[in-house]
């Protein structure tokens, strides 16, 4: 079972999967690529993969057999495990808990050489409503309290398996991350009752330096003080903490806007690898007036050094306004 | 000039270099590497780089010659800039202030195939010397509120040049995670009356799951909640806040442990990328009853992806107490 523990002076916790247990040799090469061999993500190899806790397909359509437009499986490799009671101990002065969660992996087409970019926006929808799908399902669980969406693409973001997919993470916890934003965003909200979020959408479409591109429902920024070189965020230009918060009017709004994004960035930066992660608010919660839902991109280009660990903030040679200028004016 | 801006939501800083102002095309093909070509830092070079601030050598040596043990130099291309006046301004609800500080280069030794590793500790000391007349002189400047010190080893640590160098990059601000180390450290110290960090070495040294290494002076841990595997953290056993608070005798057992350290992770991991940094207090701060310095050692094995970004924790796959056994038993 994996093991959450929390640093003594940062509060911050991590995961030890211990049943990934890394001996010093399994670090001396880096992981092969899988191109060219196989791919346990692919049509007809729905055995390898633990059974599918979601499936679109024609209907009728048997699960965990082929001839499906999209999959969510449970990872076989997962950081979390979902059996179990939540147990929190202490060991002498630091905290530990039992690495209860949930984490899946949503296979996002089922042809292996197409990306997520290439997708358009009538199939692209689909990973959206799976998404929403996915953290109403989760959000049933009282151990859970946050779920975590992300996507990482290309082995330098980090991604393992090639064939296109997001994952899932239930978490027993909320992600300091996710902590971090909330109370930030709370307390600019009591100080100017307004939301930090869509003040930040007012100022971005009045200045116009670091837009990306918009439609009726959505905007794309490259934000004021980005981590890393065409780091974007988007967001709901109408308030709301929640993603599962909306109208299939609003999802399309959504696919069109992110395949447009994705094809700015990949041809500013042919094969760029990203992550890209959902930010919402805590399952269970009611609407919140100070937060407000976004996803963030983010491009893959520079390292992460001794100076980011020790300090924790970032070095960025692309100022955004320049970086979005770019990504506008990409012959798409 | 550089720009420090500032997160509305997270109160995050980031660094826009704009001298290195890169394009989309300078993220298409990675840098090359420098091994087999010039090298600004080898002896004979000298006038390739700014002026030296600081040389070690024999009595009577010339500055920027040849003939030296260890010098520091102005960064070529630096992150924040030593010239001019704090600015503090604001850009609607954002916060920037532009970007001065300095950032230096400290060769660590004339062989360009010498690694940091290698040095026996009669020189290795002299890096650590170094380190200490940098932050007594930077100290001076009012200007800045902190020194932070760092290793880039390896490319794939964000290491661009080959030759065995740390940096030293003085900052106008307090970084983020200094800032959380000193407020989990003081929130510890308030409810407890103790040190977090003499508490830690208590616990480890009484337990000895996860010791690395000791001597009189100086215990190496695997610390019990580490973001990467092998992640070591290295105390004084006598508290203090301040690096800079060391005595000739401590200085020589530094060099002692730190040699033993790097010594059993490159046996553990041959080759290992890596980022080391110093944890120290503020400038121009008192002895604090809460805080402890410290170095953090960081192997760069695993890759920092969506999950961690997107949450700020991260999935470990060696737990500490494995790889505290795996670098003591290392045969050195």
């Amino acid at each position: 079972m994996p093991e959450l523990r929390k640093d003594p002076v940062l509060g911050r916790w991590i995961i030890i999967a211990k049943e990934r247990g890394k001996r010093p040799t399994d670090f001396i090469i880096s992981e092969p690529d899988t191109r060219g061999g196989f791919c346990p993500l692919c049509p007809g190899n729905e055995k390898t993969t633990p059974a599918e806790v979601l499936g679109y397909g024609p209907e009728g359509r048997t699960p965990n057999t082929p001839n499906w437009q999209l999959r969510v499986v449970p990872n076989k490799y997962p950081a979390l495990v979902i059996e179990g009671e939540l147990q929190k101990e202490g060991e002498g002065l630091y905290d530990k808990m039992n690495g209860i969660g949930a984490h899946e992996v949503l296979v996002e087409t089922p042809n292996h050489d197409e990306t997520f970019t290439q997708l358009p926006p009538s199939r692209m929808v689909k990973i959206f409503h799976a998404f929403r799908d996915r953290i109403l399902d989760l959000e049933k669980d009282p151990r859970f309290k946050y779920v975590m969406i992300f996507k990482n693409h290309g082995r330098a973001a980090g991604a393992s398996l090639e064939h296109s997919h997001s994952q899932l993470v239930a978490l027993p916890i909320l992600p300091r991350m996710i902590v971090s934003e909330l109370a930030g965003a709370l307390s600019y909200y009591k100080y100017k009752e307004r939301c930090v979020y869509c003040d930040i959408i007012r100022q971005e479409l009045n200045e116009r330096k670091r837009i990306v591109c918009e439609n009726e429902h959505f905007l794309v920024i490259t934000p004021y003080a980005p981590r890393s070189p065409f780091e974007m965020w988007l967001l709901p230009k109408r308030h709301t903490s929640r993603y599962t918060n909306q109208t299939q009017e609003t999802f399309t709004a959504l696919s069109e806007i992110f395949s447009e994004t994705m094809r700015r960035l990949e041809t500013c930066i042919p094969n760029v690898p990203y992550n890209l992660v959902l930010h919402s608010a805590p399952l269970r919660t009611e609407e919140m007036k100070h937060y407000h839902y976004h996803f963030e991109i983010m491009p893959k280009l520079t390292s992460i050094a001794g100076f980011e660990w020790g300090s924790g903030f970032y070095i960025n040679p692309t100022p955004p306004e320049d970086a979005a200028k770019f990504l506008r004016e990409a012959q798409i």
